[in-house]
């Protein structure tokens, strides 16, 4: 393909799409010219700073049976989305997308398509926007076995934990990220762990060459998280951080996406607002840290730009194949589970015994001042044991009538 | 090159050199075979995990001879390492290397010889050893314009000053770091930071696209830190570390490698140990951080046989053109001076008289209680200068009498 100038369409003009335009008109990489952009209702979106001879059009026509070699999909979700890049594809043209649901479902299938039909099919920005996380891994980690992923991938729920770190509740920080633009008015795919969940299945396709179901990865929200909950974390020196997490255990991988306490001394904890970081353990490289902005219209145009300039200088991936692979297990972490009681004798025995019955050893017990017995709340660690066992003793202990609130169980990252 | 096997020759076996081998026999890479090892004295090296037809030779030219494709330099130095790997690129065949002295004196007259024969010239595992840097810069952000880097690169000064921050002194913690084997017996390239600097050299070829002459940018030893330097640190919420840096500044860059105040919030501030970390901004994307084991056996491997199976897959880098770029002015920074004095009035007046001379202005001063007058230590902290106009000032305060020994400055990071 060198040689020759490259023609790029953009299919979505919002932030990302926007910015994307931004760079390339700035930078002017080599090898690459805007020719097209496609937008419902196109003609609100023109801007007086894209080159004039770059067609504007609300048809997905004028731009899949065009001349242009670089379909950059932008336009999220699966549908129509899923059918354009197809297409795109299905005529040899190369696609650049920004899309973690469509390559987390349908990634694998589109791959094939590319090499079948001779065109690339780049993502680097569908996992953790602007930090080179996939060319780290497929370029720069191709030489070890990793074994292990642990990321905060999610922006708006980085946010979210992190403003909480400071006394505020839940949803006075939800409505400030929404006011922001960090969330969407329904946020469920971001704060029920969905959209970390798709990020986690490309990651654990490239790193641990493991094609995982999305929907057998068991997601919890992080809405029931409290402010008092970081309280808590504290005394533990931990904070609180939606962590998707995989690893390989024999031929099957244990994953997850949730809150979790973090340990403050770990780099997830450090991340700070929108930013993302991705953890991988490899077994002969040991840890390797990527942080940065994980979203937002410019970080998000540059892993854009990125995979569009690696398709013009001819730049080929690394194809490392990965196979069907079976979440298996749970993970063995030490809990911690918060409780709010009338208070009265014998209720830590009862817990105790609850827990005993699972086989569980109670680590530590904490209680914060301040407090009248009417409302107590307190703080229970367990010893490592799975999660479905402490849900066991948890439905056991939920029947007690002290308790005021259900209890809050929480897992700790080692 | 896809489609039949490539046979590999090992230059040194060593430490990397093994670690190479053993993780090729381990993982066995698809499109790689290990065919030769070249050592001084090969016989007491000969490994009996290593397949037995891999030839074992101490004579250079059975390797560079040879039908083989790929020729893996891990002897280090300008010299005779320089001189094999140009017989081997001019023989056509691929090589991939660790020496950053080479690549930072030789790389861009190297990478042109590889073009024109073409082979490939990889040297992954020439900056931050296991931290996929390279791959992160070249491909992962060759979209953005990469304006600064800052980075912990020598994994020698990061052990030393990481445990000074418990109160050791310089000598006491090199000894230790030459007993562990983190350190030469002659530590000068670590300590007086020539192996940054070669480093940064690649880094800014690479990210800032300016190929800087290593003799032009200033370095300056760590040897001189003291263990109370840490204590004063601490007061200003700092760390020390040696840091190498790079920035764009108008067609020019501002470079330079020594210890530096490292605010505790910085990412900077967080590598333990012999790890690395490097802080990459872009004009777009911001900062990106990358960090982990940027030296020893293993991850030092993990890089090398990623540039192999890059080799192997057919992957090609973005090449991005470089030019000779000169090293402009001085970072303008907080600078942090120790002095210890036999103490008598008007001390204070005359090292500010000295540094208003110079347009310096006084932050702050600082004086750890416990000391007597004879012998009292303090330190002064000054508004953004430059190096040059301290030093000057400082100059000036040298002469003055009361001074028990000679102020140690250090600029503090923003």
């Amino acid at each position: 393909m060198a040689g020759r100038e490259l023609k790029v369409a953009l299919l979505g003009f919002g932030t990302v799409g926007s910015s994307v335009a931004r760079i390339l008109c700035d930078l002017r990489p080599q090898g690459l010219a805007l020719t097209h952009v496609y937008n419902r209702n196109v003609a609100r979106k023109k801007a007086d700073w894209v080159p004039a001879d770059v067609v504007w059009t609300e048809r997905i026509e004028d731009v899949l049976r065009s001349d242009v070699d670089i379909v950059v999909e932008l336009v999220g979700g699966l549908d129509p989305a899923g059918e354009w890049v197809k297409a795109a594809l299905e005529a040899g043209k190369s696609v650049v997308t920004a899309n973690k649901k469509l390559i987390a479902f349908h990634g694998i299938e589109l791959e094939k398509l590319a090499r079948a039909k001779g065109g690339f099919l780049q993502y680097g920005a569908a996992v953790a926007g602007g930090i080179p996380v996939i060319p780290g891994v497929q370029q720069g980690l191709a030489g070890d076995r990793i074994t292990r992923i642990e990321g905060i991938l999610n922006g708006t729920c980085n946010f979210i934990l992190s403003k909480m770190e400071g006394g505020a509740e839940f949803a006075d920080v939800l409505k400030e990220a929404q006011g922001l633009g960090y969330a969407e008015a329904n946020p469920t795919e971001d704060v029920d762990g969905y959209d970390a969940r798709a990020k986690l299945v490309i990651l654990s396709r490239l790193a641990l060459r493991a094609d995982l179901d999305p929907e057998e990865i068991p997601c919890r929200s992080i809405t029931e998280v409290a402010a008092i909950d970081f309280e808590y974390a504290r005394e533990l020196n931990c904070t609180i951080r939606q962590i998707a997490r995989a690893e390989l255990r024999g031929g099957e991988v244990l994953a997850s996406v949730g809150p979790m306490l973090v340990p403050k001394d770990s780099p997830l904890a450090w991340s700070r607002g929108t930013e993302n970081t991705v953890l991988v353990s490899g077994q002969y490289g040991g840890d390797v840290v990527f942080s940065g902005h994980g979203a937002g219209g410019h970080p998000t145009a540059v892993a854009v730009v990125s995979d569009l300039v690696n398709i013009a200088h001819g730049s080929r991936k690394v194809e490392m194949l990965s196979r069907k692979t079976a979440i298996g297990g749970e993970f063995l972490l030490r809990h911690s589970i918060r409780f709010v009681v009338s208070d009265k004798p014998g209720i830590i025995a009862e817990i105790a015994l609850a827990l005993a019955e699972q086989k569980i050893n109670i680590d530590a017990i904490f209680q914060k001042p301040g407090y009248g017995s009417q409302n107590l709340p307190f703080v229970v660690t367990v010893e490592p044991c799975v999660a479905s066992a402490l849900r066991r003793a948890l439905n056991r202990i939920e029947k007690m009538d002290c308790l005021l609130e259900k209890p809050f169980d929480l897992q700790i990252l080692e």
